[in-house]
């Protein structure tokens, strides 16, 4: 296919931003994540820039030490929806929790979003790194690290399962003979697991893409094993060209590992720009945002990562705690990293929750810095392509209109959507109905 | 409050409709159910007509048996997302089952929702009427009816707390001092009850109206007195004139005993209309209608109320047969009322089957007659408004374009929206937050 030269781009909608105190900027309206207006500029500027997708993250429990983007935010499929009827071309990713859900639910809201968007749905299918949500769902207990994936396995065969309900040419609807669906050709699931007792069928129909589109974004050893088999898109946060490529290799190799093609699986670094006409303004704009909240505040955000373990105990500019094993149930593969880069680097306290807390990344710079960048890390099988996130206010708008005209200009990215749905836009084949499958093999 | 004189509108949105066979008539899009286009023009024709709100009911299970708007059709709280980006005036209100989802998730999206629009958001509130959905939700058993209004009572009780996390004043985002919220403002709900534990805060702020309104649609006696005790709103199928009656003085004066003013509980039957140029048209499009199906479709529909009973067993023109306590625990008070008519009017099975599949309303005529019938409920108190569903294609765009300027002309109805939230547009005041009048009352 054609778009297979291209890398893919998606945006995060991230309100008031990822950080402690990005808020506190000038130019930020402090109540953005609860504006939905604001939400359909950004779809629509992505839209403009001809992305493959917007993706909104998500949290089941916020308490007093929570971001401010989190405490008071929209819901993604509710939200999703709504940006379904204010865009036309542009893919809608959502993330949502396998460990607090049902899978027919779930299963059925993203195809209604499916349709509704005219098959642009992508499901961010997450475990819930934290274990605060178990309070908020009537259980006393968050599941393990492990069983949490081996929950979202089965929930996933238990999902795609439910959207085989109805192979593609069910329904008839002959008005004359009165006959408005094949028998034959609706199927129930029956799932009787571990973990699901399912029977169906669904109550909706496939898509026009067949399926919702399946991201994750655990990159532990048990995330990066139910990625490599069941993902359609990963999102992951390697910081280096070194790391993500090395990441990029190991998921397709176990996807291979499964059966599948390394096409099959793209591989999508969530990655924060600051555009600057200058490098000089790019590093004047990072540094303003640095600058924004106390070190309180990043310690804080750090904090989040360990579930919510007091760091102001700790002396600030001594060596990076031992903790142990502490803090690595829920953020893994975050908190391994971040104790791993503390003591190859010999990061003080102070240091690393400043670098947590405003991440200082190869993109930012000039556009043809980043431009570059990009390019680099696709050329070098690190990337599929990116979520972009913006660092500072107003970047979302200068990464669309300074940085992918470049890439359009190189031959690295669209010009125009040729798909209008989001399987088409990423390249992907369109999933036969298992049944229907079965039938052809016979 | 001015709109206390008016009476409300509201209307079902239902793709091919709620009956077997209408799909079939000629000027019916077979695939409605799942054309969103057509969702959003019956909407905005319900917002040119000034209407209160549209309503979306709900399933969670299928079978071969279904009516076909039942097999494949849009999930609600998408749908009602998406309709929210596509209008701006109307009210969304949407049915969700407490039996089989997650008061945190479901608190959450319709808060997420009610943002989304501005404050139009509202949930009727149903315990799923058939035991078929527990198969479909890791349930060997579906609830007992009066466990299920026990249920759906601490599930309200759980929602309505989550409702009230954030006082409407907590969020200051105060750039300078960087204070984003009020930690006094902030309250944890730490239920514990018979089904529920959910410790809270919720992650989303109170509305503009307050939160979202609460319909509820069980007219049994648990169903009553739960309608009475917690709902805004009431959606009842009563059929004629003094039935409507009985049941509105009913629910009103139970929620007098729960310490209520009877007019914070607006009642709306659901009806039926068909509008002609004359009774003959009318009547001619009723017949139409009626004549679409075979028996053994009104058969089918008939027996979803009594958990798909196979009622082609018995002899089709001798009197409805004797079913004792058969089919009472899901639709109660609908099948209730099918035998006390069958016995009362001697009916036979296959006039009862008809009579079910297509039914002949008091709503059926020239808009005269309609805007009459309508005036009178209204005036007689057996209705504070009506869910308006059409009985045959177009039939809604005729009501809004020949009865509600009759209602107009009568000073029954607005000429034009005076609010712009739900609450507003229904005259029902705003809803202080639990934790703020505390503080006003000490």
């Amino acid at each position: 296919m054609a778009q297979n030269r291209y890398l893919k781009l998606g945006t995060f909608l991230q309100g008031v931003g990822s950080s402690m105190s990005l808020w506190r900027h000038p130019e930020v309206e402090a109540d953005a994540s609860i504006r939905f207006p604001l939400y359909v500029d950004l779809a629509r500027k992505a839209e403009a820039g001809k992305f493959d997708f917007v993706f909104i993250a998500d949290g089941l429990h916020i308490n007093e030490n929570s971001i401010p983007h989190f405490l008071n935010r929209f819901e993604p499929l509710t939200l999703l929806s709504a940006l379904a009827a204010a865009t036309s071309q542009i893919g809608l990713v959502g993330t949502l929790s396998t460990s607090y859900s049902e899978p027919f639910t779930v299963a059925r809201q993203f195809s209604s979003l499916d349709h509704i968007s005219g098959g642009r749905a992508g499901w961010n299918v997450v475990t819930s790194p934290s274990d605060g949500a178990a309070a908020n769902f009537n259980k006393g207990r968050h599941p393990a690290h492990d069983d949490r994936y081996r929950i979202a396995e089965e929930y996933l065969e238990v999902a795609t399962g439910l959207w085989d309900s109805w192979e593609d040419d069910a329904f008839i609807r002959d008005k004359t003979s009165g006959v408005f669906f094949d028998p034959a050709k609706l199927h129930r699931l029956n799932h009787k697991g571990e973990f699901f007792s399912v029977q169906g069928p669904l109550n909706i129909a496939r898509s026009k893409q067949g399926r919702p589109i399946i991201f994750q974004a655990g990159s532990s050893e048990a995330g990066r094993n139910l990625a490599a088999k069941t993902a359609d898109a990963v999102f992951t946060g390697q910081e280096t060209l070194e790391e993500a490529r090395a990441f990029y290799k190991d998921v397709k190799t176990r996807a291979q590992a499964y059966g599948r093609s390394p096409g099959e699986v793209l591989i999508f670094p969530g990655i924060s720009v600051i555009v600057g006409r200058t490098a000089e303004e790019a590093e004047r704009k990072y540094e303003e945002i640095a600058g924004l909240g106390s070190i309180h505040d990043a310690l804080t955000y750090l904090s989040r990562f360990f579930g919510y373990h007091d760091f102001t105990q700790y002396p600030l500019d001594e060596p990076f705690p031992e903790l142990g094993d502490f803090g690595s149930d829920g953020f893994r593969s975050t908190t391994d990293k971040i104790k791993k880069d503390a003591k190859e680097l010999h990061l003080t306290l102070r240091q690393v929750a400043l670098r947590a807390s405003t991440p200082r990344t190869a993109f930012i710079g000039t556009p043809e810095h980043i431009a570059d960048q990009l390019e680099e890390w696709f050329r070098e099988e690190a990337a599929d392509g990116f979520i972009i996130g913006s660092g500072v206010p107003g970047g979302f708008h200068d990464f669309v209109d300074q940085v992918v005209p470049l890439l359009q200009q190189r031959g690295l990215y669209r010009n125009e959507y040729e798909e209008d749905t989001l399987r088409g836009h990423l390249g992907l084949a369109y999933p036969e109905n298992r049944y229907t499958k079965q039938k052809i093999t016979n």
